[in-house]
C-alpha cells in the first residue's frame, strides 16, 4: 500500500512530520510518500534512522497555513501539499494523512476525493481517550446538518469502531440534552427515531455530556457545532487537570517527594489523557481513508496517525460503510 | 426580607434541605419561610441548631417529583411546595429557593411571576467553579432561541456578576466553535454583531470551550442546548477527575502514605470543585430572584443557595437589569 503524507501542515511542520514518517517507516509496511518541500524534508530524513525502501519524497511548492480559506486547497494553491497529496490519493494511493488545516482537508478531500456512495456529508470523527474510548461524529466539519446526516454518520462510525478499532460489537448513542426520547431540537428527536429503526445500529438512545467520561457506548453522533464544543472541552478540562495535577506535586518539598514515589502511577495517568498516544481522526464518508493528524503532533503522535491510516486502509471499512448504507436503502 | 424555601425539593429532600434553612437561619438577616409537608419539618427541625425568631413552616400537601411534566407546577400540582413557594414570591416575599425539577421551576417562575420587562425569556445561569468563574447563560432552559435573547442574557448576567458576585467590570463572551466573528451558525454571527454594538457590555468576542476552564471571560452566552451540553460535560469531567485521582492515591501503600502527606492540598483541590461550595443557579430574567440548588444538594450546598438568593434580593441587581434593558430599548 502507499500511504501519501503532507510533510507542511501542522503546528511542528515540517520537522516532527518528517520525524514520524521515518519512525512510522520502520513499522509500517505500506510505501511512505511524503508531499513538500524536497529540499528542506530530506534536509531533516539526514538525521533520522528510517527505511529507505519506504520512504519517498514528492516535492510541493506551496503550503496551506492553518488561516488560509479551506476552499484554496481547490481553487488558488493546487501546488500545495495537501492538495497534490489529494490528487495523488484520488488517483491511487491508498491512504492520506496531514496535520494541517481540518477545514482545508475535510474541504479538499470532499470536493478532490469522491465521497462514498450513500454519504452526503463526510464527518470529522474524534477518539475520545477515555477507557472506552468514544468516537465523536461530527466532531467540527458540518454546522448545519440533517437527521439523515447524523444516521450516515452513525454507520460509518460503527463500521470503524469495529473494523479499525477492534470493537466487536459498537454500541451507537445520541449527543442530547437529556435521555429521554422527546428531549432536544427536532434534528435529535427526528434522529432519535430513524436510529431506532436502524437493524444493523445497536442504538442505546440519547447520551448526556456528563456521561461522555464514563463510556457508556463507542459512537458518539452529534451535529458539528455541539461536537466541537464537546470534543474542545474534552480536551480542554484534560489538559487542566493535568496542569492542575502538576500544581499539586509541586506545591512544595513533601508533594516534590510524592511525585517521586508515585512518579510511575502519574506517568501512566498523563500517558492516559495523552492526546499523542491517539493518532488522527478519520474523515468518515470519504471513499478513501483520510486521517487528520492534531495540529500540534509531534514525531510520536504522527507516527501513530501513519499507523492509523494504514489499519484503516487494510481493514476494508469503506467497502463495509457502502454495503451497509446500500442495504439500508434498498 | 423573606426568603422562601421548597422545602421537599432535591434528591435529599426535606431532610438537607431543612438542616442547610437552619445552618442559614444563623448567618442569614432575612426570615426563612419552609413550605412543604409541616409535620415531617418540625420532625427535623427538633434535631437541629437553629434561630427560631428566623424560620417559620407553611404547609405543602404536595410535591413536584422530577419525571413530572413541568406544566403541573402551574396546573395540576398547585398545591405542590413549588406553586405555594412561587406563589408566596409573587405575592410579596423577596426570594425563592428549590433544588426541585429545573424545568418546573423555570416553568412555574416564567409563568407565575413576571419577567424583568425587556427580558423576553428567563434563563438558568449555572457558575463554573474555576479561578475565575464563569457564569453559563443559558445552561439549560430554553432549546430554541434568537440573536435578542441573547443579548438580553448578557446584560442580566452581566448586572449579576457585578451585583451579586462583586465582579467589578463583568467581560461577556460568546460560546462559539471559533474565535474568529464568522464563526458558528447563523444564531452566533448575528449575536456577535448585537453584542459588538452594545456600549454597555464588555464584549469579548467568541469563546471556544476549551477556553472555559482558564476564565477569559466572567459571562457566556449560549443557547440553552449547546449550555446544558457543556454544563454537564464540565460537571462530568471534573467528577471524573476527582475520581481519577482518588485511584491514583489508592493504587498502592505508598500512594496512600502521600495521600496522608498532602492531604491538605488534595482537600484543597476537591474544595475547589465541590459544586456544594458554590450554591445554585439563578434563574435570570424572573421579577424576583429565584435560585435553582443543585439537584443533590447537601445541607452545606443548600444553605450557601440561601445566602446567595439573599445576597441577589439585597443587590438591587433586577431594577438595575430593568434599567440597562430600558436604557438599550430607548
Amino acid at each position: 500500500m502507499r500511504i501519501i503524507i503532507d510533510a507542511m501542515g501542522g503546528d511542528n511542520a515540517p520537522d516532527e512530520i518528517v520525524r514520524g514518517a521515518a519512525q512510522a517507516s520502520m513499522e509500517a509496511e505500506s510505501e511512505l510518500v511524503l508531499v513538500g518541500r524536497e529540499e528542506k524534508i530530506r534536509e531533516i530524513l539526514k538525521d533520522c534512522k528510517y527505511d529507505e525502501s519506504k520512504i519517498e519524497v514528492v516535492h510541493a511548492e506551496e503550503t496551506i497555513e492553518m488561516d488560509d480559506d479551506p476552499m484554496l486547497v481547490v481553487k488558488g494553491k493546487t501546488e500545495s501539499s495537501m492538495a497534490i497529496g489529494l490528487k495523488m490519493l484520488k488517483e491511487g494511493a491508498d491512504a492520506f494523512v496531514s496535520a494541517g488545516s481540518t477545514g482545508a482537508l475535510h474541504t479538499g478531500a470532499s470536493l478532490k476525493v469522491r465521497n462514498i456512495k450513500g454519504v452526503r456529508r463526510a464527518a470529522i470523527a474524534a477518539l475520545l481517550p477515555f477507557d472506552r474510548p468514544v468516537l465523536l461524529v461530527d466532531s467540527g466539519a458540518n454546522i448545519s446538518v440533517n437527521p439523515e446526516n447524523l444516521v450516515q454518520w452513525a454507520y460509518t462510525g460503527a463500521v470503524y469502531m469495529k473494523g479499525v478499532m477492534g470493537v466487536e460489537k459498537p454500541q451507537v448513542g445520541l449527543l442530547n440534552n437529556g435521555t429521554e426520547e422527546c428531549k432536544g431540537t427536532p434534528l435529535q428527536t427526528e434522529t432519535y427515531k430513524l436510529l431506532s429503526e436502524c437493524e444493523d445500529i445497536d442504538f442505546i438512545g440519547n447520551v448526556e455530556s456528563k456521561e461522555i467520561p464514563y463510556c457508556r457506548c463507542d459512537v458518539l453522533v452529534t451535529d458539528g457545532f455541539t461536537g466541537n464544543i464537546a470534543l474542545k472541552l474534552t480536551e480542554g478540562m484534560s489538559k487542566f487537570m493535568l496542569k492542575s495535577l502538576k500544581s499539586l506535586f509541586t506545591a512544595n518539598i513533601f508533594a516534590k517527594l510524592c511525585f517521586l514515589v508515585m512518579k510511575g502511577q502519574i506517568m501512566g495517568f498523563r500517558k492516559k489523557y495523552d492526546s499523542a498516544e491517539y493518532g488522527g481522526a478519520p474523515i468518515l464518508g470519504i471513499s478513501k481513508p483520510v486521517i487528520k493528524a492534531h495540529g500540534n503532533s509531534d514525531a510520536k503522535a504522527f507516527k501513530n496517525a501513519i499507523l492509523q491510516a494504514e489499519r484503516f486502509a487494510a481493514s476494508g471499512a469503506i467497502s463495509e460503510i457502502e454495503a451497509a448504507l446500500a442495504k439500508r436503502n434498498s
